[in-house]
C-alpha cells in the first residue's frame, strides 16, 4: 500500500455547538493544480473555539456539519498533474484561503479581503471544511514548503504566527522602535515576538491576567510587563486615560501599539498611549462598537489599522522559525491525538494555563 | 517714504471672547533669516473664529490679547541679512507653522506635529501672534512664492487648500478612485476639489444643508450630493448603517471617505460605507468621543488616519491653484477691510451663505 | 442572425518578416470564465511594428504564425456559464495579458512580472496569438468597461495610456514637480499627459525632431519643448553633461526624468538633469547595454527604474480619458480597415509624423 | 580640575597627501544648542583614508588644513545654555553632518542629500574639521545617547552602522528574503548584519579575497561565501552575465543584491543576479561611469538606488547593538592612541587584514 491509498480519513467534524464527531470519510483526490496532504498537526485557533462552543461565530451559524480546523501542517502524498513545484514526501505548511485571484483586491496583493475568500473552517461563502481530517487537498500555490529542521510542532504555528507578521509588516515598526502590546494571549506573544525580532528597543506587554504575563516574561525575557487592574465596565476613556498617567505612558514614546484583546478599554488605552504620529493595530476581535477617543487620531495624527488574517506572510514566519529570530518554545502547552478531538477542545475552555493547544496525527 | 518705512501696523488683537480690538503695534525688523511681508489678504478660519467667539478652543483658554489670522499672503517689504532666496518685492504665500526643526517628527519630515510647533494666532506653546496686521516677519524657508498669475485672494486661500492636500496625499486617492465628502463646508469643498484634480471617478459629497449642497454642486460640477436626513442624538451606529443601506452605499466600491464634519453619525456613516481595504480619513474637529463600529476595522481592514494642518503641501497647492486644477471660483463670499475685522468676524456666525471670508489690507 | 453566429474571424496573422496575411480562423467559443469580444479597433503597438518588419522582437524570433495585435476594444457578443459581471453588448477595453495568478509576484500585485505571462502577439511562454482579428476570448477580469461617452477611437489608446500610467505612478510625481520628458513619441506624449493630470508644474519635452516636438506643443499647450541636437556616437556620458550645463538643467530643479527613447546619450542625459533624491524613470526599450555616470546615484541618491507594460493601471486610463484629464485629441493621425492592415504596417515605417496608427472592424 | 577646564586639544589635522599633523588647538565653547564632547574613540572611515592617502577625494582637494575623523563618541563635558535633554557625564554617539534643516530635501527627512550639508572631515561647503581630537562641538540633536551596556569601542561603530542601517530599511529586505552582498569589507559586513537581523533567510557574500571572506564567515556564521574570481578589465558585462550563470544565480530567487565595492564587474553581477521586480543597492563608490545591462532595468523592473550616508539611522543603529541583534565582535581590528594616529592610517593601507582601526583617547 502506497501512502496514497489508504481509505480511511478520519475527520473531525462539527454537527452543532459542542457536538463534535469524529467520521470516516472518503479521501479526496487533487485535482491537476492540487496536492494531497497527509495532515500531521493542527492547532486550535481561537476561531474554531468559537464555532464549537456556540455553533456560531459572531453573526455566522452553523447550519450544516462543517470539519474544523485551519492551522496545519504535513506531509505531501500525492500531487495533481499539474504540479511541478513539488513531490510526494515533501513537508508543508498549508496557507488554508483560497481567495479568487481575479478580483481588485487580490490584484492588489490584499487577497485575504476577497469577498469570495473560502477559508477553511469558515462559514464565509458557504461550508468550508478544515484540516483536522488525515488528508486534505490543496493547491500548490498554498503550500510552503518546511525546512528540514523545523517540527510538525513548529509548522502547526506557522498559521498564527503568520497573522502576527501581517500585523507587525503593516505597521512602521523597525529597529529601535518602542511598543506595547495588550492582550498576553497566543497573537500577542506571538505578535511581541515578531516584534521583537525586528529590534525594538522596548516591549511592553500588558494584560489583566498575571498568570499570562509570566509566561509572556518567561518566552521573552526582554520585555516589560504590567498588569493592569480589571477594567470598569463603564466610561472606558476615563479609565484609559487615567492609566496612561498613572502607568506614565502619556508621553510622546510609544511608536505603535498592537491591541490584541478586542475590549474597549484596551482600545482606549491604545489609543491613550501611542505617541504623535503613532500608529494603532487592532488585532483583537470581538467587540461590535467601541467608544474612541476620536480627538486624538485628527489632532495628533495617529493612524488606528485593522488587521484580519494575512497575505503573504507564510514565508516570512517561515523563515522567523527557521533561523530562531522567533522561538515556539513553550507555546504548544496542550497536545492531544486527532481521535482526542473533543478532549482537546473541552480543554480549551481553561484559558489562563493554555497557550496553544495541537491535535496531532 | 520707501515701503518698510512705514510707522503703522494696524493689527487685529483679540482681548477675549467677542472683544476684537483694531490696534496699532510696531512693526518688527526681520531677523537674519526673516522676511517681513506686507499682509494683503487673509482668510478668516474656524479656529480663528472659535478664539473670536468663545475667547477658547477646545481646552486652550486665551488669558493674554493675541492677534489673530494665519490664512494670508502678501509682499515682501524687507529681506534679513542671510536670505538670498527672496527680494523686496517678491509675492509670497506664508506657511504659519514655525516647528523646532530637530526632533524626531520634525526629522522625519512630519513637522505637523512637532510638540514644540508655534503657530500663528494659536496658544499652543505660548501666545503665537497672527498675521492680520499690516507687517509681519517669518522666516525665509515658510513662504512660498506666489505664480504672476494669481491674485492675493487665491494666495489666501492656499493655506486652507495646503490642508485639503495634505488629507488627500496620505490616502491612495488617485485616478479612478471612488470617494465619499462628508460635509460640504470649506474644507469638505477644497477637499472634493483637490481629489477631483487626481482624476477620481466618483464623488459624492453629502451635507444636511441643502444650500452648500447647492454651492458645491455649482462649484464641482462633476460631483453627485445627497441631502443627509437630520441625523439622531443616540445611537448612530445604527442610523449610520441604515444610511448605508438605504443611499445603496455599503456595497464594496467607495475607496475613501473624507469626513469634514467631525459629527459621530458621519463618522459612523464613513465607516460603513467605506469598501474593505479602504481609507477613512477624518479631518472635521470638535468631537472628543465617538461611538465606532470598531468590528469593521479589523475584518475589513480599514484604516482610519486624522489629518493635522499639513507638511509639505503649499507648493502643491500653488501649483493645483496656478494651473487651474483646482478652481477658487466663487469660495471667497464675503470680503473686508481690516479695518472692518469686527464686521468680518461677526459675519462669520451665519454659515450657510458663508464659504470663506477675506480681510484685505 | 445574432452577434456570435457569424462563421468568419478575419485575421491578421504574421507568417515572417514583411510577410503578414489575412486569413479567416475560427471563431472560439468562451470559456466558463471568458467573454467572447468583436473586436472594433485595435492601435498598432512598436512591438507589434518589429515583429512585422523583422520577424523577431530582440531575441525571440518568429517560427510559427501568430496573430499580431493587443491595443484593443470592442463589443461582447457572448459570456461564458460563470461570467456575471459584463452582458453581451456591453463595449470593453482589453486588458491583453495573462498572469499565471499564483506566483509570488503576482500574489504581490506586480503580475506584470510574471514569469508564466502570455501577453498576446508576443513569442513569451509560447506563440500567444494577438487581437488583430474580428472575435476573440479573454477571462472577464481583463475586460474593462468603457465608459458611454467613450469611443473605440479612444478606447484602443487606454492600453497604451496604462503603460504611461503604470510608469508615473510608480514615480512621486505629483501637483507642483517638475519634470523632464525625453522622446516625444506615443508612449513619451501619454506619460506627459498623465503627469499632467497629476497637476506638474513643468513639464519640459525633449526630441531631436522638431516635428514631434511641434506635435506635443500642440498636444499639452503648457508644456515646455526643447529640440535636441543630434546626439553623438561616441562619449555619450560627457555629451550628457555638456547638455545638461548648456540647458541649465544641472541645478537641483527636475523632480523627475522619463526616458522614452532607449538611447544611451538620452539615458545619460537623464541622470544629469534630475536633482538630488530624484527618479528616472526608463520606459524606452531597445538598447541592451548602456555608459552610466554610476557615481550619481550613489552620492545624489537618485533611483533608476525601469518600466515593463502594467498592472492594475487600466481603470485609471479609462478614467483619466473620461473626465478630460488626458486628452486624447489628434493622437490617432491614420486609420485603416482590418483588410488593410498590411497597408497599416506599411505605414507605420514612417515615424515622423506617425503617433499613433489604427486598424478597425 | 573639572572636565571642561583641560586647555590642551590634541587634534589630528591633515596638511596635505600623508602629511598629517599632531597638534593642539582651542577648546569650543558650546553654543546654546550645543554640546562639548570628550571624544572618546573614532573609526577611520575610507573618506578620511583616501584624504590622507591622496590629498583628496574625488574632486575635493585639501587646499587648508582639516582636522579628520568622523566616526566617534564620547561623553559631554559641557551643555549650552539651551540644551535640555542632555547633562555632563553622559556618554553619546556623535552624528556627524550638520544639515540646513530647511530645504525641500530636509523637510521631507532626507537632510542627508541637503546640498548645504556641513559634514564632518570633508570638503563639500568649506573646510568641516572632524572629531579626530581631544573635544569637540555639536548641536545636542545630533547627539546619540549610549545605553550603559555600550563600549565606546561599539560606539564608535556606529557611524558605519548608520550606513548599513540607512541601505538595508530603503530596500524591501525582510523575513526571508534571499540576499547577497558584494563585498566584504566593513560597510559589507555591516549590510550583511544589518540584513541578517531583519531575518533573512540566505545571505550570500561575495569577494575576490579569500581572507575577507573566512572573516565573514566567522562574524556571521549563518551566511553563505563565494570566492569570485579576478575579474576582467574589459568586458564586464558579459563576464558577469557568465559569473551568474556559473554561479546558477540567474534564476529567480535574489530579492535584493547590496554592491558595496563600486567595480564596475560587480555592478553588473548584481544586475545579473537579482530577481524580476528585485532592488540593486549601490553602495559601493569610486567608480565614475559604468556599463550597466540597461535592457534588464525595464523588462524585469529592477531598482537601482544609492545610498549615501544615512537619515534617520543612529537610533536604530544603536538599538541593533544594544539588543545584540547585531554584534561587533571583531570587527575592531586595530586600536592606537591619538598621538599614534599617523601609525593608525599607515596601518590602513594593509586592506586585506583590517576590518577597522579605531583611534582612542
Amino acid at each position: 500500500m502506497t501512502l496514497d491509498e489508504s481509505n480511511s480519513n478520519l475527520s473531525a467534524v462539527l454537527y452543532g455547538a459542542q457536538d463534535l464527531r469524529l467520521e470516516h470519510r472518503p479521501i479526496d483526490d487533487p485535482k491537476a493544480h492540487e496536492v494531497q496532504i497527509n495532515v500531521k498537526a493542527t492547532g486550535i485557533c481561537g476561531s474554531d473555539f468559537h464555532y464549537y462552543h456556540k455553533g456560531r461565530l459572531g453573526p455566522r451559524i452553523l447550519e450544516k456539519p462543517m470539519i474544523l480546523g485551519h492551522e496545519s501542517c504535513g506531509i505531501i502524498t500525492r500531487v495533481g498533474a499539474d504540479v511541478t513545484d513539488f513531490q510526494v514526501g515533501d513537508r508543508v505548511v498549508i496557507e488554508p484561503g483560497r481567495a479568487c485571484g481575479q478580483c481588485q483586491l487580490c490584484l492588489q496583493g490584499r487577497y485575504n479581503l476577497c469577498s469570495k475568500m473560502k477559508f477553511s473552517s469558515s462559514l464565509m461563502n458557504g461550508v468550508n471544511h478544515g484540516t483536522l481530517r488525515e488528508y486534505v487537498c490543496f493547491p500548490s500555490y498554498l503550500c510552503h514548503r518546511m525546512p528540514d529542521s523545523m517540527t510538525y510542532e513548529q509548522g502547526a504555528l506557522i498559521e498564527p504566527l503568520a497573522v502576527a507578521v501581517h500585523a507587525v509588516k503593516r505597521t512602521p515598526v523597525k529597529a529601535g522602535s518602542s511598543i506595547i502590546v495588550i492582550g498576553a494571549g497566543p497573537i500577542g506573544l506571538l505578535v511581541a515576538a515578531v516584534a521583537y525580532a525586528q529590534g525594538v528597543s522596548s516591549c511592553l506587554v500588558m494584560d489583566i491576567d498575571q498568570t499570562r504575563l509570566d509566561f509572556a516574561q518567561q518566552y521573552l525575557p526582554g520585555i516589560k510587563t504590567e498588569l493592569l487592574p480589571t477594567p470598569p465596565t463603564t466610561d472606558a476613556l476615563a479609565w484609559a486615560e487615567q492609566q496612561a498617567v498613572l502607568l506614565q505612558l502619556s508621553a510622546d514614546t510609544i511608536d505603535v501599539v498592537f491591541e490584541c484583546t478586542g475590549a474597549e478599554t484596551s482600545i482606549c488605552l491604545a489609543m491613550h498611549t501611542v505617541r504623535r504620529g503613532g500608529v494603532v493595530m487592532l488585532i483583537g476581535m470581538g467587540t461590535v462598537q467601541c467608544v474612541m477617543p476620536i480627538d486624538l487620531i485628527s489632532t495628533r495624527e495617529i493612524d488606528i489599522k485593522g488587521n484580519f488574517r494575512y497575505a503573504q506572510a507564510h514565508q516570512e514566519a517561515i523563515a522567523l522559525v527557521a533561523l530562531g529570530q522567533v522561538s515556539t518554545e513553550g507555546l504548544v502547552t496542550h497536545q492531544f491525538a486527532l481521535n482526542q478531538a473533543v478532549e482537546a477542545f473541552e480543554q480549551a475552555k481553561q484559558s489562563s494555563h493554555v497557550i496553544k493547544i495541537l491535535i496531532t496525527c
